[in-house]
């Protein structure tokens, strides 16, 4: 199940990136499941990975390959996330940008690898060995939608964003694809995006841009408040195109990148495991940034409240209480106030005086829903979209393996 | 659906503590929803109540009364909480104490409220009081078990538990019931708990003793993450037998109060709203208790490992995941262990080397399931008590209003 229809946008090519989608027969034999993105020597390139402890090898071996070399080729499989594997993980990693290396004539630390899929497997490494020359071999500008579906793993639609923007008189793209539907939280999950653009930007300055760009997309998300091991977004600058980014035209390429991200880090909550609603929390009036997002996660990953969502039911105390147990200090309850929709449902710690069930009912039965928190005490404001909690997620994650 | 089978605890009668039962048709004509518990003017009352800000209405009264007086009379109903009601609600609960005060013959700062139900509707004020007088009469030291059904609402049992012990030559009783199914976690949750012994015991040091069971049982169970706005949990000391707990005698009466309250906090946990498995979640080896809870609570509310343990699915990844995420600083993850049922599943950042799936599956076949984790950093230990997340969990909640 997903929320809308699904619609894949025009992918604008990024002149000096090229994919290539491959079938390593991992999971299923025939499924794409085997991606290699290539782009020249003088592209830069930032990452931000995951914050679990646990962090899968592959993620061990991109961060210290990001420390020796510009990367040249990124490497992912699906349907085994070489996570919880241990030193023999690290190894298998390893091997496999050895592998590449080979083929493609370059040093292994120029390559970055990425896995998801089922924790705790041994990766396959012959079965993606032997799926490797062919996939090199049709990398193509043309290659993004492919791709796209080349890293889904429980994802039912492919997702992918693409912009074009003017600077400075050249034409500048920046196009991406995301994966993730479940073990969906801030600090990523098991969620891949890659995004590429054709314009010259120096890494460090690459780098701050794509943090605050994660920060406004993919770690305002969460499906299930589970974090992945696996989790990485990864940004190539290719410097194809003859735009350069600089402090004056810095602002207008950051507005676009939020864009982009944005719009893969919602795909993947559209698609959330089972979801059948796509539901915004915006929490404002706070004391603080950091206030606001607890409200917002409390909320928005109340299994409590996803469940009302999911049967469409306006139980809104279900929100009230969220909010009271989200653990800010001397909450003056009488000053907050809820909207759903717009509409007011709660002032003064209880039920408005407006609010019918019957108006509450008629914003619940819709698809995108917005839950709007005044707390009353700031001028903060954060937003989280997440999704509703339904069978199909119990069904989906009961199963998984089997 | 519950864990294990349903038995009732032979229930001892607390010299000096009644209880009446009736029905106030407060959801459904003749479902007994209503509770009074009456004892004489030398009983002592210790009480824990929710921290969530949006605390309700009963638990605002009951908080200041304690103030005024020593209480004489709790009266509780089910079907609707008066949380979310505002100012109107406190009136209310005011009324119902006024109510039974006059006819009980007590000062209403003597009468301490309680509700459980939906959040957000008006208290049917007129159905309670119409109800007071014959439950009132109807008060027993024999109405334990009527009491333990009285209060239940998404419950499909009653919950008791009864000590005796010997002080001092004298015998000793402690008795309680509880009730509560889901949005269940620490500090409480849709979660009351009645217990009353004969011994003598004052007032602070009641409050003490309680504080301490309570942080030991209905403080490390979890359903859903989900604090509710009416938890309370009542300690009340009647004085009627000759003992009277002291310094001296106070370590063994503490232990069996601890052991009362883990009964009836745990007994919740079995009747956890979709339950099929009761899941013990030890965490040992932390630098601190605080940090072994985090772990604890990371993997009990993780909902890709309860989804994974209804479905007897072995999937210990997503434990390593959860552990992972938990947030503690600088976590070595070669130095952590997990055992599931005594079966060691993974050690040094994999899995061990001895584990087979076949052990994996035997274990998570069983209804009572342990997770051991071994953080190896410290000595601290913590233990939290949780279920797993059924397609019943799902529906029970989407449909708790309709």
């Amino acid at each position: 199940m997903a929320v809308g229809k699904a619609t894949f946008p025009e992918m604008y090519p990024v002149a000096g990136f090229r994919l290539g989608t491959g079938s390593a027969g991992i999971k299923k034999p025939g499924r794409k499941d085997f991606v290699i993105m290539a782009f020249g020597e003088g592209a830069t390139v930032a990452a931000c990975f995951t914050k679990n402890a646990f962090c899968a090898a592959p993620v061990l071996v991109a961060k210290e390959h990001l420390q020796q070399a510009a990367p040249r080729y990124l490497i992912t499989n699906t349907g085994n996330a070489n996570a919880g594997t241990g030193a023999e993980g690290v190894a298998r990693a390893r091997q496999i940008c050895r592998a590449l290396a080979e083929h493609a004539g370059c040093r292994p630390e120029e390559v970055l690898p990425y896995s998801t899929g089922v924790i705790g497997e041994p990766l396959p490494t012959d079965k993606i060995l032997s799926a490797l020359p062919a996939t090199l071999s049709v990398c193509s500008e043309d290659g993004w939608t492919d791709a796209a579906e080349g890293i889904m793993t429980t994802d039912t639609r492919p997702k992918g964003a693409s912009r074009r923007l003017e600077l400075d008189g050249q034409v500048v793209t920046i196009t991406g694809i995301s994966k993730g539907a479940g073990m969906i939280k801030p600090n990523m999950a098991t969620m891949l995006a890659y995004v590429a653009t054709d314009a010259s930007i120096d890494q460090p300055l690459l780098q701050t841009m794509l943090r605050q760009a994660v920060e406004r997309s993919f770690n305002r998300i969460t499906v299930d408040g589970d974090t992945s091991t696996n989790d990485a977004v990864t940004l190539v600058a290719t410097g194809a195109s003859k735009a350069v980014i600089s402090d004056a035209n810095q602002q207008r390429f950051q507005d676009t990148l939020d864009e982009v991200l944005v719009e893969l880090a919602q795909a993947i909550i559209r698609d959330g495991e089972g979801a059948t609603k796509f539901v915004t929390v915006e929490v404002a009036g706070g004391a603080s940034a950091s206030e606001c997002l607890k409200v917002a996660y409390a909320v928005a990953e109340s299994p409590l409240v996803k469940t009302a969502l999911f049967a469409s039911d306006p139980n809104w105390g279900r929100i009230l209480a969220a909010i009271g147990r989200a653990g800010l200090d001397d909450l003056d309850v009488q000053k907050v106030s809820v909207k759903l929709g717009g509409l007011l449902i709660a002032e003064n710690g209880a039920r408005a005086a407006s609010y019918t069930e019957e108006a509450g009912q008629e914003i619940m039965n819709r698809e995108d829903i917005v839950i709007a928190i005044d707390l009353g005490r700031g001028d903060a404001t954060e937003t989280v979209w997440t999704t509703d909690f339904s069978h199909d997620y119990v069904t989906i994650n009961a199963e998984y393996r089997t």
